[in-house]
């Protein structure tokens, strides 16, 4: 048996006159599309049109549910109460679900984006929210979350599939956690080495952490970026190496558009 | 046979800390929902709040889409394009759908709002985008629109079922067209004059004219409104009225929950 | 020389077709509004209004500034960077001085809203943006702020006039903090006892804490409600009783009209 | 006496995590700054930014009020009552003129952007409500219009100083009037060409319209695009074939920064 990974990116962040990132180069690269759903960017203008790439390119849809903060992107940690995730994570996924069957495709996954998603990956009130919201919608959602982090082990309990998610990018702790980007060495670049990593942790289940220890690592989807050329071209670059060594690419378990 | 209408009204039009209208109160009246999907009022959380009252009180559900203007709600004519408005209005129905899933109930039919419901019932053009938002996320949903209006045929040439409106308390042309607002006796007040009046629209097909003229108007649903103790009251007369007469209420066909 | 008291409301909070409070009646009882800048409540409609009404009543008028946070009436807190915080509050403040121009009147006060409001009485980080937009714009407004709280004494050692304030209607700690929402009597609820306690502590200076202890408490200004007419009643009651015990209400040093 | 001539262009006009436009290379090309206020692009970090960087250049800035259509970029058409259009104007130039004193500059003209543009070119109505909002906030503001549309005539007569705008990349009916951008030709794309048109216009004060033949049109400025490489270098080209040739580029009568 061959081994096997997803690739996923973020997708359709542009909104009404502003664009944002190579959608169209990404979309040949990935297997996994996380489709902004108008709290943090995509109109949904941007919405079905990246939907509609997605589908003609057979790359799974997953909803990437953010904090209601358009000017800040969802960056900005947000004290929300429990009912108030529990509504916004529904209406995001079902507006996606719906621009989706009009797309002729169909969402399959759940990824909270950027503040919600460091926050939930260890806040496990904000996490509960998120879980109930996807429970409530479509119990057959795979939940994506920080790989190690326990939102992916309070998603399984409640009965939700889960998909654990490592950054090719990123620099790791010993433990497992991601190196803060405050600390220099958080983000690599060198796209060589970036791809040598993701194949070792696709085919060995390991990956070196940034005091040279070995850290294992269960990863179901690796996240790259299209946000830049160098972005996409390292992209590129990852997918490259991954298939050149036997990797399929291809969307994780239950994300099959 | 008994002779049976629909009665609608617009709920859950709330937004954050502001509330609009006496939803408790009117949903123990009408038949039909049309649910505020975020775009010129409504947020998720009085959304969902107001799904699961319909629900429990097995209320019909309609998506009230609107152009998008918050500030505005929803009452300016604005100069959206084609692929704009059909984004639009599927990314509202996919939301209140989600939210609808998760409260236990389902959308049935859609009911453009304010502005958008004034333009299309005679502009084709953007009535061609609303038909095809609809057509495109869910073909069962039926269309409310304002009877004898050409959007009504135009959807059901479309291949959409349709629910012809008269509105409770607003004068009609003899051509059989809304009075405008701008002129004296546009709408009506006397709570009686306007329930007997609609209970000879359910049970005869007619309606007085401005000139005292007799109109024939086609109605499958009737719009009462919630937004002040005296239209709740007017509300709960006419529902009295129509009861008392052998009117049976109820969501119009095809918009049962 | 007779002793003399602000009075103070947040007004100018409705948006678009939504209302919120009784207005016209706060402000024949107020020396001072707190006028939303549209981040948290008011659209720009609302705004000039309230100004209008505010300078017809020689009421003084401040600039109620929030997180950018509509949905959320500005009541959740949101981690801001220094940056985006000092050009919202800029942006608030500059927005609220033109329409008070277009008024005949003038901002002479901030007063940050809510989650923002809470956060900066204690966190110097979010104070000092706060503070920075302040002296940007305009550095003989009037910085008011909860009494008591490290920010008034930030707001002064960077050279601006400050304003405490005290709540009317809230029990206090015997060490001059808030009593938590949270917490059982946390507000108050009868008329007569709070004017009393407000004419105590301007005559006198001191308040009697949630534990029978007395503190002593500079305040310049008392926050009363206009959003319920009880919160009206209870605010009249608070200027009747002051009034008829020779305190002369008036706007705090700088914040006159 | 050398002739001289204004350039202006679009700023300010990112939003968020979004970018829009090489403002730092077009603020060394232009004399004015027509900075975006928030509501159909810009965002208060951007626009203090922007403001800061034409201080620094010596470039003078103008209110570029819009619509509230962040979303269609203000370029959509809306049915605004005048009521909600002053005040909205209003909001707009104080929230700049705030961001502008912070940054040590100030607001010395206004220039509608987009839809409200094109409408108060020819809507008498709509105009009203501009001029008004001008003349309440700060009379002494210039305000910039379509060159040989009615609006200017009605700013003048209602007291404004007023700038006549003509369009660098845009053909002309041989009545004075833009080509639509529905017919071929509407937009010019030679830079050499655009720059010789130019020149002959602030020279001469003639321009030769889409018939071939010659129209006098009396320009106060020119605008200019800073949206894509080739719109930046077509600008410089306008810049440098004006210099060249002993055009002084300077802010307008009454908008020196």
């Amino acid at each position: 048996m061959t081994p096997n990974i997803d690739l996923n990116s973020d997708l359709g962040e542009g909104y009404g006159a502003w664009r944002m990132g190579d959608d169209a180069a990404i979309l040949g690269i990935v297997s996994s599309a996380n489709v902004a759903c108008g709290f943090h960017a995509g109109d949904p203008q941007v919405m079905l049109a990246t939907l509609r790439q997605a589908a003609a390119r057979g790359v799974a849809v997953g909803a990437h549910v953010s904090y209601p903060d358009r000017v800040g992107f969802g960056r900005r940690p947000m004290d929300v109460t429990h009912a108030e995730l529990v509504a916004d994570v529904i209406y995001q996924i079902g507006a996606l679900q719906g621009l989706a069957r009009a797309a002729g495709t169909r969402v399959t996954y759940v990824k909270p984006h950027g503040a919600l998603y460091n926050t939930i990956a260890v806040d496990a009130r904000q996490g509960a929210a998120v879980i109930e919201a996807i429970r409530a919608v479509d119990p057959s959602l795979v939940m994506m979350g920080l790989a190690g982090t326990p939102i992916l082990t309070q998603a399984a309990k409640a009965g939700l599939a889960t998909a654990a998610e490592a950054f090719a990018d990123r620099a790791y702790t010993p433990g497992g956690q991601l190196v803060s980007r405050r600390e220099t060495g958080a983000v690599l670049h060198d796209a060589d080495i970036i791809a040598d990593r993701m194949l070792r942790l696709v085919t060995e289940g390991v990956i070196e952490a940034a005091d040279g220890s070995t850290l294992t690592l269960q990863a179901d989807s690796i996240c790259v970026h299209g946000d830049s050329p160098g972005a996409v071209a390292m992209a590129a670059r990852i997918r490259e190496v991954l298939l050149a060594n036997g990797v399929t690419i291809r969307p994780f378990a239950g994300a099959a558009a």
